[in-house]
């Protein structure tokens, strides 16, 4: 019988499926004994168990791939950890030889107390320590059933109905074919929503009740964006999906006829679409949309994956490809950005600071390591002679900064030249706009920059005291405020008074809806995601430049989000 | 022989008192075994320790007065917590039954392991957990050598040479007449650093070597101004120190001469200096002081200490002393602000944020939580029914917050007018301006306001992304900003031409060096603690403002601190 239930849309795309079904680990197991002989045999199950889950973990992580792996990888390391701890294990041991327990009640007391334990002596990690605990101890339990946690995580053309998914799952349900999934919990600012976007599998959080309701094998519709889903769907139902099916793909159509078009506004300025890449099918897409270079290379990536750093050849020739890849286009290197939320298996990041956005990170962190940061230096000096690169600094705060990196440089390429390399003698410079001083004190060191590039996000979040990860924020996190509007105006009119190139690369930049409002604001330079850089284009050719700007004041007088989105809604084109 | 040490001076003080040598627990234990009989005695005895260091802990929270009972009480909260951590206990008399341990190297065992369980679960909160850990087993070690840890801590007249001192061992250690600490480690932004001042006690910290060379019973002499320490000083040293304590002694006299001295620059403008409280001595030492009203009183100090919230009679009752102590002059109350780096027991606060300082705090908990803010709202407003009451709202973001709460008080007010209660019929309202958003957004609501005080500490944070707690960021956190100095500068401005007072109530505005700086800002009105008052009065009576002002276009022409500094110095005043 036909049912609907609705939950959010949190990664789109309309699919129908069959519906399978992954009931959560049943974890309070109750209390059950082995005969005291058997203990012994007991514990060599429960070993055989977590060495298969093990392999598991290591199997997944052996067949990531592209940009997402060492996003999940770090889940995935952080899992094998846990399965590796002593403590874990010898308590195990412990509870079944002195209990007499079975494996699965052991596992169940074990977790409950290492679950006190991280509730008891920690505030700021305990949330999310507990619900990798339980991740971990879920693939124990599944092991020891002998279920292979794959077969649990369905097949081409199911619908996965759980009650959570890891980010980690994500990306092993995406390879099996699963063409959607539906959690009864979870929520949009979650890791895993995030990844669902980026492998574009839809994702549905927060549809209660459908894992009581919905049994294996129903036929399903979900859409990932609207969050409605519709069990055994009728006639009418079938009709109404094939039919948005059908103006979805019109739609996709008409976006990619626009890969070879000028990103120009209907009354005829041009604007600069730039991509933001970390990789090199990154670059490969964005020189295929015909991006005007690369606005933002992360080199975290480069960094992030490893317990040794990087050495300067392979930073060369890392660089040195993307800057063939883009074949003469401009390619922005951004020095590494570790610290913050982006931790690094080397060492290099702080760890154990008590607020790590306002920590040691970025430029911070790279000035404390004079060696480190010199390589990487060199190397885009070095990468320099192949191209036209621009050194991109993040997270400054201060002009203090900028001289000194700016006496790094100097030296460096001193020696470099000694050394018979072949570099960009003036080799652009620019700063991330993202600490709000350095956003306001822009002028006090536009002198000694080439370029800037906004980082609305981080921005966003320090201007509004509101760590953008936060989910019990709600919506006061969000860039539609007054005060950061203003901000965006000023740093965009100092860099055209000061002859700086002023681009925005946060994820402002890569939203359609906000192009309207960016162009008003005086923005030409946009740096996006090669993702959303049609739909991006679309928005500037649907711009009429002129009429945004007579309309600029009107948005600068707004006082609160409401006018501002109402200023937003007037300013929607109609259809080109 | 003589000798001498430089550490870093970090609550001024020059003293000269006997060497008092604290070693550090001897945590490195050797493994040591007891005959397997013994093994329960040994329990026993390690369990008496326990309990002693449980009564030692709970006696020095029952010791505890003022307005640091919260701060200190929140470290032996914790301590206390992890003494009774079931897991530690078991642990132990599990090392102890089945390894027949000495007490002593189960302990070391213990500490060990669950160092080793902090520091690979969890990157946030390592360094500080462990760091506690360390304290609360060596208060059961100390306890263990029937030594009281009281014992270690000195005596009247006596320095404290250490290598760490904890906020909690600090009131126990003033409170025993101890004259200074000097330590080995320890940093200059530490809690008890902070503590140490509001103690008046005297610390110097890094002080390398100390511990190594100084032998107890050594005369020293410490000056925890510049960090100088001198051991077994000579004659030159003594009539060194003598002069220099006449000279201070001087300058306390010429500044309590201006209890009962006018705010007022040499060229003829009164400032207002109104006070910083949280507790009833606070506002008795406002008053005495001839403070021109209460600026900040912190609500927080009801509710921190307790488990239970307090009820709107009790809250009632606390703010009409205040306003009754005052006398007649304003007395600004600032609603709840907990959250960030401040946690309750009462679990208002949320926990586990990953960055607290951008989390839910201030007027955003309050407004989650309507029961409880009305309840404080009501019990301000019954409050103003006894003298001139202003309500001040922490936190505030954006212009939809601030109507939120005026929407709340005229519910309120309403009731309270049904149920016969008198109050101020129009309560002033003013906010904090410490979210960036705020300060640069102030001018789209300053018409729902009647004041605004900034908190240059968290301003500074959040312009600079810089965690002022974080002391890895070395010289990074620092008012002395071109950005943070513009911005106040337009806040101020618009106030003035918005008819909003605006005041400073961050430590900025109670340290006299800054007084030139915020007066040519075009500062009038300071809000500090009580302590810095006469500083800053006599700072302003040594300004002439109409000078100030003229070098204003100066001052923010500084494109860095180094110029910021030199303005400073270049206006500080000719003794008067």
């Amino acid at each position: 019988m036909r049912s609907e239930y609705a939950g959010h849309g949190v990664s789109r795309g309309l699919v129908l499926g069959r519906a399978r079904i992954r009931e959560p680990h049943a974890l309070d197991i109750d209390r059950a004994q082995v005969a005291p002989a058997q203990a012994e045999a007991e514990i060599a199950r429960l070993h055989a168990a977590i060495d298969t889950a093990r392999a598991e973990l290591l199997g997944v992580r052996e067949r990531l791939q592209g940009e997402l792996t060492h996003e999940i990888g770090e889940f995935l390391d952080l899992h094998g950890m846990l399965l590796d701890d002593p403590e874990l294990r010898s308590g195990l041991d412990e509870l079944i030889r002195s209990g007499h327990y079975t494996a699965e009640y052991a596992l169940r007391l074990q977790r409950d107390r290492l679950a006190a334990v991280f509730e008891r002596m920690d505030d700021h990690y305990l949330r999310s320590r507990v619900e990798d605990l339980d991740h971990v101890v879920g693939r124990v339990h599944a092991a020891l059933h002998a279920s292979p946690d794959d077969a649990l995580l369905g097949m081409a053309g199911e619908i996965l109905v759980t009650n959570l998914v890891s980010p980690a799952e994500l990306a092993q349900i995406q390879a099996r074919g699963v063409v959607a999934v539906v959690t009864s919990g979870g929520s949009e600012h979650s890791h895993a929503a995030i990844l669902a976007r980026s492998l574009h599998l839809p994702l549905v959080v927060g549809a209660h009740d459908t894992l009581l309701r919905i049994n294996e094998g129903d036929a399903m519709l979900v859409d990932g964006e609207t969050g409605q889903i519709i069990v055994e769907p009728d006639a009418a139902d079938l009709r109404a999906y094939h039919k948005r099916r059908k103006a979805l793909a019109r739609e996709r159509k008409a976006l990619e006829r626009l890969r070879h078009a000028p990103s120009r506004t209907r009354d005829g300025v041009d604007v600069r679409l730039y991509a933001n890449a970390e990789s090199v099918a990154d670059v490969t897409e964005a020189h295929a949309l015909g991006a005007d270079g690369i606005g933002l290379y992360r080199t975290e990536f480069l960094f992030l994956q490893r317990a040794e750093l990087p050495d300067e050849e392979e930073q060369f020739r890392a660089y040195r490809d993307l800057v063939l890849g883009m074949n003469g286009r401009p390619v922005t290197i951004r020095t590494l950005d570790i610290g913050g939320d982006k931790a690094d298996a080397s060492g290099l990041a702080p760890r154990g600071e008590p607020n790590p956005a306002l920590g040691v990170r970025g430029i911070r962190l790279s000035l404390n390591h004079p060696v480190v940061f010199g390589t990487q230096l060199r190397a885009i000096l070095r990468a320099s002679g192949y191209g036209p690169v621009r050194l991109l600094i993040p997270m400054v705060t201060a002009r203090e900064e900028i001289a000194a990196v700016r006496a790094l440089i100097a030296r460096h390429a001193e020696r470099l030249r000694e050394e018979g390399h072949a570099f960009r003698p003036r080799l652009p410079v620019g700063t991330m706009i993202e600490v709000p001083a350095a956003a306001l004190g822009f002028s006090a060191f536009a002198d000694l920059l080439d370029f800037a590039s906004i980082g609305t996000n981080d921005l966003t979040q320090y201007l509004l005291a509101a760590d953008r990860d936060n989910e019990a924020l709600g919506d006061l996190y969000s860039p539609l405020n007054p005060a950061v509007l203003r901000v965006l105006r000023d740093v965009i009119a100092t860099g055209q008074r000061r002859g700086v190139e002023v681009s925005v690369c946060g994820e402002m930049a890569g939203d359609p809806r906000y192009v309207p409002l960016l162009l008003a604001l005086g923005l030409t330079d946009f740096s996006l995601h090669p993702d959303g850089l049609l739909e991006v284009r679309q928005a500037v050719r649907a711009a009429d430049l002129a009429a945004l700007r007579r309309r600029a004041p009107a948005l600068l007088r707004c006082r609160d989000r409401s006018a501002i989105l109402r200023w937003l809604s007037a300013s929607e084109p109609r259809s080109e």
